[in-house]
């Protein structure tokens, strides 16, 4: 039994066609999605709770390096516990890109005695992910701190620039699960290291993804054809085709906004290829209502829209007792702050509704371990469903070799800069 | 003189039509552009500095609620100088969100004795900078603290919950520009009160945008039709007609990444309305180009792109002696992370120019407040040119009442929920 109810407006889905699913059912059978192969692995949660034990008796702050689908996965993750208004005992943080002022302030606010960088790309190669690190390393060097003991180093084991610096500062690197690409790495050590040094019960997170991906399964060999991921895809895939381009996902919950990025990603590159794809577009509820909902309700009618909603009713802080004084306030008496964020959700959804937009609502009891799992599962089996009804390779990211490129020109190429 | 560098590629750009550019001159003849009369205004600069300092004599934090308009003005200007790893002195933290999770985060990890609220609502009506305030005024209450000691409230003069509500506490509120909506009141004290309470130079802010208009001014009654708010409305405006919906903002340094959100907004609620406008898009390089690039450069060409680079050259932090040893890392040798961070944005920009997707690149020297008002300034000229061209009242939102009234009916109407 899954814990999210889907409920699809403004749209009539037709019957998934019986072709792409039984692409998708055959590659499941041939293992060819080793990203939900290793749901339940007790072998990869084992060694992970090891090294977090480890990890948690030296350090209290861990700065992940990496960028794209090597630090979007695991920061949501850490979201669900991490506190945006200052560091916690066991932080996690993420500097994801080579902009110096930041990296700077990241160095001169932790201790960095008590801090561990973990940096993670499964190529080696990448060059913000190498940048980061090697001027880290120097940052420490200076300072005559130990390089090794404050470094640990995720990439596949083959070789590269990054095994080749693991290897010179006898750093013995964490193994990157060479058939798992970044943007599906959410339930590799990628995704779960992180996790679990901030405390995430990642065993449940686990447990939640694997039922969910195996009620899929058992729902599609049994030819029920109104499971929510092959009706998302086809939600999806029919916007692609009736000229709406763009794809809103708005959480209705902040520990939720890395979510909607980390889904950018995932759906923006897996699909975004050969003129075809969606743009994908994270809000957060109630903050875009202020900025964007002007546009949705009363601009193009060229988007749909994925609203995750928390039954926040009867939740969280109370006001002060003023309310009960003044007639203008008294919409928000015996209310609490989930019961207004919990009626803003419904309005907007309502108001879309009443204009045609065609949208979803994805609704759930509280956010949990359980909850993210499957709601992570949910996405990465749509998009691996779209991937196959508009008959794309999921896998590949052939449009960014060009910029990869002209990047190293321009570094090398002096006359070129 | 401008600080800013416009160049755009792949599109033509016709001459700017005469008598929309003739309304807008006819209106800032008229003082209709009350956002832009502020600037330079000596009384108002008096006013913040002198709350300001007022405030630093009690308070190392400070805390803005507000939401939309009433704070990613603010928040953009805080962002050149608060450090997100960790609260520093005068940090100037913003609650945007009904969300009690983080609401209780926030109370729970700042010094409460030491912090001050600032409740931002032009209307003295928005439901959730009310809630907030509510439920923050009972935390503080509960913890035996003095309520209107840590509260300033700024909002319209004129009877409204807010209003009331500081006659209540006998806190004496600060005047909201009764002129000025939210998207547009960044260089009013919504924007200047936080700013200067994070140590931003706000006379330098306003010197930069003042003089930016006045060139502005000057080159249009000189006919000149080649200024770049001129042709930037040009490029938005031929793309909606071009059947480019989509309208990328991809700043190329982390501090600018409020900047987009801010654009995003504002864009969004003054153009996107009678089924007209574009979506805006706020992305972040290098970050984005690991999570979107693959879509811009390969998926469906129906995107304009705009890029702000710093010249980051030979800046920041450098990497250590290894890159000298490791053959595949020599594209690193005497290179600092400002090197990268600069071929990084060349690199996207030319590799999105090969494949023909209408782009331009905004450049400037370093981002201080001088840069951040030209900014600022432009992007609301361009967006006020822009409605006219596509003959839209920039300045109401009438979409976003059917939403505001449901939540209202869901609140009270104990059936309906």
């Amino acid at each position: 039994m899954s814990h999210l109810t889907f409920s699809y407006h403004n749209v009539s889905l037709p019957t998934f066609p019986k072709e792409p699913l039984r692409l998708v059912q055959e590659k499941f059978t041939q293992k060819a999605y080793a990203f939900f192969d290793v749901l339940g692995d007790e072998t990869l949660l084992a060694q992970v709770k090891e090294k977090t034990q480890a990890l948690h008796e030296n350090f209290t702050h861990f700065v992940v390096l990496g960028t794209g689908g090597s630090s979007l996965g695991a920061k949501t993750l850490c979201d669900l516990k991490n506190n945006p208004f200052g560091a916690q005992k066991h932080h996690v943080h993420f500097l994801n890109n080579v902009d110096s002022h930041t990296v700077e302030q990241l160095l001169n606010s932790l201790d960095l005695e008590k801090t561990c960088f973990i940096a993670v790309s499964k190529s080696g190669t990448t060059a913000e992910t190498l940048c980061q690190t090697l001027c880290i390393m120097k940052a420490l060097e200076i300072k005559g701190m130990d390089v090794k003991k404050h470094f640990e180093i995720l990439t596949e084991n083959k070789d590269s620039p990054l095994t080749q610096l693991a290897e010179t500062y006898l750093i013995t690197p964490l193994d990157h699960h060479k058939g798992i690409g970044g943007r599906f790495s959410v339930f590799s050590n990628v995704g779960l290291l992180p996790a679990a040094l901030r405390g995430i019960n990642i065993r449940a997170l686990h447990k939640a993804a694997q039922s969910y991906i195996a009620g899929f399964q058992e729902s599609a060999s049994n030819n029920e054809m109104t499971h929510p991921a092959l009706e998302g895809s086809f939600f999806a895939f029919q916007a692609m085709e009736n000229a709406k381009p763009i794809a809103v996902m708005m959480p209705y919950i902040d520990r939720l906004a890395s979510f909607a990025q980390w889904h950018a990603q995932l759906w923006a590159e897996s699909l975004g290829k050969q003129g075809k794809g969606s743009t994908p577009v994270a809000a957060l509820g109630t903050v875009d209502q202020h900025s964007q909902l002007q546009l949705y309700n009363d601009g193009p009618n060229d988007k749909t829209y994925t609203f995750l909603v928390e039954d926040s009713r009867q939740k969280g802080l109370l006001p002060n007792a003023y309310v009960y004084t003044d007639a203008k306030l008294s919409y928000l008496e015996d209310q609490a702050m989930g019961d207004l964020l919990y009626a803003e959700a419904r309005a907007t959804i309502d108001s879309l509704i009443k204009v045609e937009r065609p949208l979803r609502a994805v609704a759930f009891k509280a956010l949990d371990e359980t909850v993210l799992g499957e709601l992570l599962a949910h996405f990465m089996l749509e998009t691996i469903l779209t991937a196959e009804l508009l008959k794309l390779d999921a896998f590949d990211q052939p449009g960014v070799e060009e910029s990869k490129r002209l990047t190293r020109h321009y570094l090398t190429d002096k006359q070129a800069s």
